[in-house]
């Protein structure tokens, strides 16, 4: 089994062809390479509070008010010679962070995450980039949860997990996974920069991006990839899956009906 | 929002109900406590290979012949005091794993990890304790894929992502969640112990588990949990779901149709 589909396949010493390997996942998410997407400034987006002591004081009034606040965070993934690179914020050349924020108490959860994505991201609409995603691609296509931290106390403490003993945790913070279009214009605030961080970089590296961002390779191995050129030709994607309906088999000889089975695993199936 | 629900709560002083917070994620993961479970000590299991440097050339052989290895594991997960265990496997009180194997070169995926599993840990159909266990109990219920695991090549150096330039990986291991029915027993090699390590025990700790079981909290994380008591009640959630339709709402007074909604949302989602 290889990464490299049949059709992209340069060299003829091939690996001893075997059975799939990807049961119980979801079907391959696709990733497209970082220069299909257009990169746009905008206005300064200041810090909402000056600082973390001021941000857990307003946590503590929003969960007197409200309860437990719902914090959404984007985990935007492409790819950069068929490895997959996650897009982050980093802010002041100092701390990282992933696109997303809390949403309002009343916000419907998906529905407040895409009003903050827009926010953070998106074009303004005064922009001629904005003319240049349809709305197809100007949406945020949310695939699934990757991860939940919470925040059992009003403390910078956060964990994978409830720890024991505490029933009403302060914060909820859900990472998801976006599925990003083939095309997408993304605009970044002047005072932030945008960055494509590959899993390599990010993995057993927590002293640099910290516990939630250090842990991204582990949230989305258990997905499956499909890597596609700029052309939209797939040229990787995570071996052991199934034969390809799309990859043609040509039998060059012979071949029975009942045997055309066993020439498709043989030939096409790396 | 509240982990108790209704039914449990205790307190009358409740923290303000919020809105739902379960979008994108697979419905609650019912969790029972570790005394549901029987277990049992069978026949030594003596490792296949005297050393790594055994294990890593037969690794070798297999490539050769068939291909990339197949290697499953389960993530068996219960509760003690309604914070999940996971179920794991030590060796002459040393190194920790997780019940599982690789699967043979002409195995069915799931198949050939049921048949693992079973080897390792289902009672010998000789012992009394085998009777213990219903047909469906006695199953193995592969939930999904938690993560998966690449080794580039024939050395011990895997990593939750293939890296760059890998285009024939020489091993993929994949975790799976295994839903543990209400009951089942369990037999355990005489040469290895049982043990249920809490999340919170496995968290940023990986220098006793290792980096694939360190994280099994993060792989975890994005899902949502429902503690039940030896009772079979509902004595714990995940918070921030929606509505239990299994909760029943009394209004005690008042209360035209169009408000049900209303009081529903107040009264019953902590």
């Amino acid at each position: 089994m290889s990464t490299v589909p049949p059709g992209a396949q340069q060299s003829h010493i091939l690996p001893p062809a075997g059975l799939p390997f990807d049961e119980r996942q979801t079907p391959p998410i696709r990733l497209y390479p970082l220069s299909n997407y257009t990169f746009g400034v905008k206005e300064t987006q200041p810090e909402e509070d000056p600082s973390v002591k001021d941000r857990l004081r307003r946590l503590e009034e929003h969960y007197e008010k409200y309860g437990m606040r719902r914090t959404c965070e984007a985990v935007l993934v492409c790819h950069e010679h068929n490895h997959p690179h996650v897009l982050m914020l980093q802010i002041a050349n100092a701390f990282f962070k992933l696109p997303g924020d809390y949403i309002p108490h009343d916000s419907d959860e998906i529905a407040g995450f895409k009003t903050r994505l827009n926010d953070r991201l998106s074009p303004p609409s005064t922009s001629s980039l904005s003319a240049r995603d349809t709305p197809a691609s100007a949406d945020w296509a949310v695939h699934s949860t990757l991860a939940q931290w919470y925040r059992p106390n009003f403390e910078t403490f956060m964990y994978p997990y409830l720890p024991p003993h505490v029933s009403r945790p302060k914060e909820v913070k859900k990472l998801y996974l976006i599925e990003l279009p083939r095309t997408k214009v993304l605009s970044v605030p002047k005072n932030m920069k945008l960055l494509a961080v590959p899993l390599f970089e990010l993995y057993d590296n927590s002293q640099r991006y910290g516990p939630q961002l250090s842990a991204i390779p582990h949230y989305l191995s258990r997905l499956r990839w499909e890597f596609v050129d700029e052309e939209g030709e797939v040229v990787a994607w995570t071996p052991g899956g199934k034969v390809d309906g799309r990859v043609e088999v040509k039998v060059l000889a012979g071949g029975e009906d009942g045997e055309d089975e066993g020439v498709k695993m043989e030939d096409a199936e790396l």
